[in-house]
């Protein structure tokens, strides 16, 4: 899809008490910058949401544990080799980075951590990452975000960036976030990353809190192909410079950060659905009326997953049979009789039969977002996700990007 | 994929006591032959499985209703309409079929079934189908299946037919199946149709349940995309006519029945897989060493449904890590230090690290049928499911199909 040149953007926001970077150390065989670099001045809270495949990359395996002491300064990212099934050697690569760039940065043991993306099972080049790190901390600056953009793509065909700042109990308070991902074209390119830097003061266990709802309604919700990668990866720094009381759960502030964090979050999420390989259309599946949200949920994604949905809106086929279909299928409790489907606007079911408005649908599947409403008729349960179509071009890279 | 011509197989076989037709009544546009019968000269002993599809069509609710009496006499079949998601009209469509079947072929009320496959969500031209039937009727022949497996095909490129005959308990005993199905298409041209007929004599509740060991063996072990149908239907019908002592549930007759019900279920369902839109490689995925048959269904259908490893057997790339990734996020347990992976008995992966057997790997991507041996080195749990690969043939017939 075309998206707008963002350089000029992310080139002119920053969040107080943090650097970024990106450079090129020599992973990515074309010479395209393939090492970022995150670093606050102080160690900030940190909070992390990890992928839930059995399969777990060593840099994932790492933070994991690194995570538990709630603390970090500083997040190195390598791009072009993903560091996964690479067993022992794996783990001692992520712990090199790790502890060179701690030594680069001069900060505390254990206050860095390391996120990999590209290529899986095959050993990262370490001795390039580690001969670049120091030109990586030389580069650090407050208005590194775009250059880190850069650095931790692979597939992607633009740099995912946003940023908010709102005035919350007295204070200015900034959150920013950088993204990678276009599907999860794994194991070559795969792997959804996202990292976002705050000046807000929040206790650790608030943070994680957030995260997770955050990523939860975002990164979460969106849809490419149905695949999870081995190095799935949210982390969020939070240092305090904006000299707020630390937000308290379920205070009115705690509500106006979690929903700034959401809409940054959500932003990211549609670039990546936006960016997925060969995507045409950007689809909003919108479940409502479902007996409960659990219901909701599977119904939303059967639909947003379903191959033959995704191709009928490359196709722009108005085909609501596919839909009900993977309603059908999806494991949820539903009323054929009583569900109503809506694109755009525009009925194509009511009470489970042709709405008779063929015509209109077939005009409105021809732009390039469509909200696909469905409404349950049974209870309470919503859901929301975000998806893209599936059109040729999916194939086309993905069956060729090896050859 | 290539398929050797099989008319002149299928005009050679019969079922005693069986007569079968197809013929055309004009609910397809293009003339091709949409109405098929199957008939038996005696009432005969029948089992049914259905779609797990919330969304049922007409035909598939009357036919679970009278599957209760355990006996049928004829089946109808009508393509080009699947008369699904129509309401209290689909139904009386439905009864309409089978209630002008019976009055033709002069059989008892209750003794006729039907199954639909086409269009969802539009009225059955059921005027045509009635004024096909006298017709039909008349063309009722034991030669009759070629026709008849052409009359159920809707986006099918071949139609589907196998056959054995076996020596069980001092008989002779044939099975014949015909079958319709290349992928879900649904709903244009959606479903998967399954008809059996056997002269064995057999008991209702155990024809019941070796159908669906061979349906679970079979057509449930086939994956295209991933979609089911509204429709999907697999019937057998036994009429006795071999003169056997009824086969009781765990005796020799039993198990030497249900393993040629199976192979000519497994046929059936092959042919099914070689016909996916688009396919041009049979992918056999063969799950062994997981640690319960559960786990193992869940790798086996993880991997096999994943579009992004469909499209790199597509593209020829021997990219494990897709495979890796799709068992660890198949939420069965794993020990990824356990895992390997041969492709036609080249090991790809070795306790979870690759084998760097690249190039031979690569050269055996290159055959039409490729076996993913998939070994979880923890238990006994297995399942071998089939499926087609991915390729830029399925997004074309799947996304212009009705432009």
């Amino acid at each position: 899809m075309k998206i707008a040149n963002r350089k000029s953007q992310i080139a002119n926001f920053s969040v107080p008490g943090f650097k970024a970077a990106g450079i090129s150390c020599g992973v990515k065989k074309n010479g395209n910058k393939d090492l970022a670099l995150i670093y606050s001045a102080v160690p900030a809270v940190a909070a992390g949401v990890f992928t839930k495949n059995k399969v777990k990359a060593a840099p994932v395996l790492l933070d994991m544990g690194r995570m538990k002491k709630g603390f970090c300064q500083a997040v190195i990212i390598n791009s072009g080799n993903a560091n996964a099934c690479t067993g022992k050697k794996g783990m001692e690569d992520a712990a090199r980075m790790v502890i060179a760039v701690e030594d680069a940065l001069g900060i505390k043991k254990g206050l860095a951590m390391v996120s990999s993306t590209g290529v899986i099972g095959q050993n990262l080049q370490i001795d390039k990452i580690e001969k670049g790190i120091p030109k990586l901390v030389a580069s650090l600056s407050s208005k590194g975000w775009n250059d880190a953009a850069h650095a931790i793509m692979t597939s992607d065909a633009f740099p995912k960036f946003a940023f908010e700042k709102c005035r919350i109990g007295g204070k200015e308070i900034s959150v920013l976030g950088i993204a990678k991902g276009a599907g999860m074209i794994c194991p070559d390119m795969a792997t959804m990353l996202a990292f976002l830097a705050t000046d807000a003061a929040i206790e650790q266990k608030t943070l994680q809190a957030m995260l997770k709802k955050a990523v939860d309604n975002s990164f979460n919700s969106i849809t490419v192909d149905g695949d999870t990668s081995t190095n799935d990866t949210a982390l969020i720094l939070a240092n305090g410079k904006a000299g707020n009381k630390q937000f308290t759960i379920h205070s009115s502030q705690f509500t106006l950060f979690c929903e700034m964090l959401e809409r940054v979050c959500l932003q990211l999420a549609k670039m990546i659905v936006m960016d997925g390989e060969g995507a045409t259309k950007l689809l909003e599946f919108n479940v409502i009326g479902a007996k409960t949200d659990s219901d909701a949920k599977k119904v939303a994604e059967s639909v947003a997953n379903s191959p033959l949905v995704k191709t009928a809106f490359f196709g722009e086929d108005a085909n609501w049979g596919r839909i009900i279909a993977a309603i059908g299928r999806s494991g949820a409790y539903m009323k054929e009789e009583k569900v109503n489907i809506y694109f755009n606007g525009v009925p194509v079911v009511l009470k489970g039969l042709d709405a008779g408005r063929e015509k209109d649908a077939a005009k409105t599947v021809k732009n390039e977002n469509i909200c696909i409403r469905i409404e349950m008729g049974l209870g309470k349960g919503k859901k929301t996700v975000w998806a893209s179509d599936l059109s040729y071009k999916y194939v086309k890279i993905n069956a060729a990007y090896r050859t």
